[in-house]
């Protein structure tokens, strides 16, 4: 039986809104209409009462990435089934290019992990952890053939990851020229490094100097350094967890000048602050994630900007490291730096959680519309990275990867609970309204309710074409 | 026979793009969906090779309208059949408030007119001349019983229809308690009748100092005190022929910070600038239009603006004098400015022109997408002035008012071909790409080629509900 | 004796700082140095320990001046005799254009008032309250043959003094041509009217709905509009008592632009806010002025844009009205609005108090500079006005308008004590630093500390030159 | 004899403009006024008919200063004596810090050569190569004990003298706390790096690929970088010759903000703009500095900013390297280049022409006062970098630095007839109006028309203060 048939939900795209019956044939939308006539062979779900949403497509995690010593909690295995649970049925995910590497060996690598474990759709952006004329090539080649076409950079972490500005104009120009895309980490990363040094060097060892180490205004000045390098190389340019105003502005003024500047912030920035660094406590371990929380004003400054689309997309940055307890190993993570903030593995889970928490704290309280809900973490990610139309919309012809969506119906989220290895949840205890019933997977169901139906391998890798031209 | 089957067209709405079948049933989009199958009662129309288009939505026109001794060419009659054959199946036209009115009266008056001329759906704005508690209580009736929910007040043409910032003021904070919208002409108009009062006592009276006197940085000023004035009633506000970067800056700083400015601009401003007056002909008296031609910076920061949001939408401004010959007596109507700029009629056709216009030197030429085209020149309109769902995007339950278009067909503009009563054309004589092949009006097929299939009073009211809000 | 040494004085101007003697001969300043040699016929004033600066230069006072029913509480007389004690020994009061009045007229009137009753030199700008050929021809005059080169005009008072955009256009216009300059009160007055009609219609009637029926973006509105007004007549512009952040922007923004535009602000701005009118007690009234008090965050503005030159100069606006006790009948003039704020006479002293508020609150807090100080009261004002070099410092061949300034010495400001014909102060009880010791006015020392030497009628009318070019 | 008196000159300082004598005795300025009687013992200097300037004061210059392999064409003794042919009577040179040296080192080396060369007063910056706790000790011992209290640092030329981030942060710390400044030359040099090698890579060796390979948008970068670096520092900040609109652009926005930001800007950036590039001739050597020439609009901004006080002062950037002929070896220096641009040292001359470029090309053209000009010229640079009221202005007690300038008076400028030992000038056949007559240094004529009569090793060192404070 390879038809099935959702009926009477109400279909909401960024920019649609109406009730309908959705036929899937062959793990594509067939059809849309009234009351449509189905054979015998279709199985009918009753959507009634439910939101009809295109699966949600979440392009910053971090599954089975290993920075340093440690190694994130999720594999593709439990945290592509932890995303699926919390309605995303895409992620675009990273490939490391190791210290001697081609971009290519990076993808090669990753897709051998990634093709065994995902249980729903997949991409990769690469992390460039340095560019010669080589490593140029190989990114055209990854563009035109492997269908990867996003770059990470990070303009922090020196010693490790860093690249230097030089680095980062290059791989831009060469993006520029074929439709690919470089996604910067903005942070001055030196003058942090100083800033950490100097701190351990003073005693001050306790989580809450990770964010007093990384002040807004050095995410500002690399978010403003990140434009300008694209600008010259004449590349569109994306940044990643954007959490400050002081970054905000940037692209702002970037965008009113119609410079392809595109940023996602993260759920963690929209619903917590730094006020939570407000102790010596070692939990505070759980939000030592980077960028660090930032203040009321920035917050404000977010919402704003996911409302008139100075922020473009909602993404996770999914990077979770156990306090506690974990699964092959992949324990006592973030202790490793519980005499050392700059030992604690950074990163926060969040795949989970993201579609109801920005359901409840964004759309019932009216921050943003329904179809905003849906633009900003479906249809806006898979459009800027080349993933639409198979992804991203509920149209004709696109994939069946569809959420049934209960607006109405609350949950508490709890680390008990969820689905992800890891053992803590940023929004532990938090009573939200919205609860995801269904998951089809190119029209597969492989949620239902709290029953898992999907299966590791069952992920197709997603070869992207163009980015960045939307 | 009540359905028709749109087969194997290229479906294109403000997000989506896909080839299927679209189904119409009593008026409405029925069903959409790969290869459809219908009864023997259908009617098939093959749209293979063409846009499946919304019909477009123009939110400002002027038919029948009256401004001193002068009647715009067009009655609804034929100015709803000249949009029609152009691709637009919606206006938003006048209703004029006169100096013994009430909004009320207005309404009726003019839905008499609109009722039995119509062959397209309308609605209409209220021109608000002047404002009590007497008026305010009637547009908060006509918000909510008459779907009448938007108000156009000028800050320009002092003595006629010029009102104060203190109306202005009263009326923003009414429709902002109660779902409606304030459209202002802005321009500073005490100023501007000084330049006139002085360049015809200078005896300069040739058609291009109607563009003298209205300089680019009067209309920026009364745009900023527009925002202002809606900031402090905690209003909606929207800005009708927005066309001076002067002004565009407001709206853009307006915008950056989440507050509800909206402005349009119409398809002259992007086509023509300022050196059309370069001369002392009276052939000028064809770019005579409210507020005039900008600089090419202008031009190029709308184009900008169409790009980032910052302009919202397109619309005509639809406002035809004819030159020479007319209908209904409507002759030699700019001549009665031949010998004083200040007495031309202002106001320049457009409402057949615009979505060919829009897409050959828009699309075509990449400054905007596809899909932007029909977000600004049908979705937009519809979701901001309330005739969402109903009209302005192609899903199930919406009306079926539905262009097939043909990108790849050209045609030549001409005021000896096109529809309208007017007798001339800002884009006479141009080569274009894209031809409208059939409209769908609730379904009906009202144009088909060169053929007219429509009938006044056909069109129906279009009560509104909440606007200002998206 | 015509000759005065002040003796090892720290001189301080704009710029320069130093210890010097300075000679003082018919009048004017005859020489600076170290240790100058002065003959028998020189009185030696000792200033060891003391400022040398040069006299205050307040641009905006009302002395004698009639609103409505009202006269300010001080005439020439009393006012600059408390001018003089403040250190203060210029002042530029205004001469009011009559409904039927020419300029010529308004000056005439007023001088026969100030050259009587004046104790230290004067100037006038005229208030223009019509404009049509005639008053621009009688302002060309003024300019030109009379010495009074500056124009105020209300932007607000709609009934009275409040004109229209085009008469603010022409006046800028007329002098821009002819080296002169139009002071702009720039307030919404439309708006505010209506808002004071309808808080009055509600009942409020308590001074402190002074203050909400002006907010700050009404105050922004009209620097704006102003600015841009003077922006299309090619003309300098200058807004009187400056309040709020929302107006400072735009005079920020022009000046970066080099467009020549200049403001001041008034001690009580910088150094009181809104929440005075935390209260309905009608004792607020001493703090009903136009504009209002506004927030702390246009008051750390202001101080800011003081420092930036932003904001050019600090004047007064001495506007003084009695609570209860007054000379010449001028008793209980504030108690007119006891039941209706709008009744209540605008204004609040200031003329004597300005000099020492900003030293103490100013310099000694370590907000502005020394030599800022002394630009902000004196150099700038006389500059921008026409009155530099023969006021505003301290060169050979200026003016001795010169004060003995004790920086550590102190006092206690109070009504009991000042010198004003006001029956209160906004400062009473202040303790602050900076005492006026003596006062020299043209050499002629007209204050030695408690005593009064000065006489009406001493006062010499300042026919100043070519105003708003530095 | 030890008394000098200038007579009947107009005696110009930022703010005043007066005729008077002025008396020197002890190489300082005793007295001012009108008609002072000296005893025979004076020499009496008729100064009618000629401006009285306070000297200048260059806080730019590389007097042998090495850069690889080419030392500039000026050593102390040329240079200085260029300096006061062209009325600038102090400098501020730099002691450069080498791989191995402090910053003590390098004063103590630096003040060996200047000592004995230098025939006016002169200060050092320290360039420093490298920072570490050594070098933060030594700078504050600088400041303190030794009267260098500005470090300059290059955010350009990797892989000699470009420093990290962080190296800028910790230097612009320490000086924030104990009253010095930092200097920075502002351009992103990893980038201009890469654009270089890629250039030479192509065969593009000619000099305009200088210009080609250092575009604005990396000095706008690197300046707004700096701010930031500065306001975490809570230091102020200073930008050597700004030279970008991209780049003033920060500067302003900081300042309005009322952050110590200051900038100057060179002579030739006011003179010359890209168009000298359109060249392949390898005299475009000659404009080979660094920054290179920017385009038009910058050029109009730096003016609009020299009036705003945006820009706050104007230095020279001499760095003389001769095209052929020169002295004491340095012959051809440009030459070094002539197969690849990158190996031309870097700069031009301009010590001696720019007072009277700046007075020719800014005062008679009204772009800038009188007034404004000395501030620039000599006023501001000796207020920002501690030489206040020593030097930059003519004030009781103050050095008698006095240059005797005729504005009427006409001169060409030439490399024939200039003092400098570099063997071209920037404004070679330029025919200007004012010319130097008679410079005095500290009381002492050393320049009499074409007479000099200083001599080398009579300049003293300048111990400066707290800087970066007006």
């Amino acid at each position: 039986m390879t038809k099935t048939l959702i009926r009477n939900g109400r279909i909401v795209t960024a920019i649609d809104d109406y009730r309908a019956d959705l036929l899937i044939e062959d793990g594509q939308i067939a059809a849309i209409g009234k009351q449509l006539d189905v054979g015998p062979d279709t199985r009918v779900i009753d959507a009634a009462g439910l939101l009809v949403l295109p699966g949600g497509v979440d392009v910053h995690t971090h599954l089975e990435n290993t920075f340093g010593d440690s190694t994130t909690a999720d594999d593709y295995e439990s945290g592509t089934r932890a995303a699926a649970f919390g309605g995303t049925t895409t992620v675009i995910d990273f490939a490391f290019q190791g210290k001697e590497d081609s971009p290519l060996d990076a993808i090669a690598r990753t897709q051998a992990k990634a093709s065994v474990g995902a249980s729903i759709d997949y991409g990769f952006h690469v992390i460039l952890t340095h560019v010669d004329d080589k490593v140029l090539g190989d990114m055209k080649h990854a563009i035109r053939h492997e269908g990867v076409s996003s770059f990470k950079m990070f303009m922090a972490y020196p010693g490790t990851v860093m690249v230097d500005d030089a680095a980062i104009f290059q791989a831009m120009r060469l993006v520029g020229e074929h439709g690919g895309m470089v996604a910067l980490h903005a942070e001055n990363g030196n003058v942090i490094e100083l800033l950490i040094r100097e701190a351990l060097a003073q005693g001050h060892t306790s989580p809450r100097y990770h964010a007093l180490t990384r002040p807004a205004i050095l995410e500002g000045e690399a978010t403003h350094r990140g434009i300008k390098l694209a600008e010259l190389a004449n590349a569109p340019v994306y940044f990643v967890h954007l959490s400050a105003k002081e970054a905000l502005k940037h692209v702002i003024e970037a965008r009113d000048g119609g410079i392809p500047v595109f940023a996602e912030t993260c759920p963690h920035y929209l619903f917590f602050d730094e006020s939570v660094y407000d102790s010596d406590d070692f939990s505070v371990a759980k939000h030592v994630m980077t960028p660090p929380l930032r203040n009321k004003e920035s917050q404000d400054a977010l919402w704003t900007a996911l409302k008139t689309d100075d922020l473009q997309l909602i993404s996770t940055d999914h990077c979770p490291f156990c306090m506690k307890e974990g699964h092959m190993g992949r324990v006592h993570q973030k202790e490793h730096g519980r005499h050392d903030f700059s030992k604690i593995p950074n990163g926060a889970p969040g795949i989970e959680t993201r579609m109801t928490v920005i359901y409840d704290g964004g759309v019932r309280t009216k921050r943003i519309t329904l179809n905003r809900f849906v633009e900003l973490t479906a249809t806006a990610p898979a459009k800027l990275f080349g993933l639409f139309p198979r992804k991203g919309t509920i149209a004709v012809g696109s994939d069946a990867d569809i959420v049934l969506f209960d607006a109405n119906d609350t949950q508490v989220i709890s680390a008990h609970t969820h689905h992800s290895n890891v053992d803590y949840s940023l929004f532990e205890g938090k009573h939200v309204h919205g609860v995801v019933k269904k998951v089809f997977s190119r029209g597969e169901l492989i949620v239902d309710g709290e029953q898992w139906l999907g299966r590791p391998g069952r992920g197709q890798f997603l070869a992207r074409g163009e980015v960045g031209g939307f």
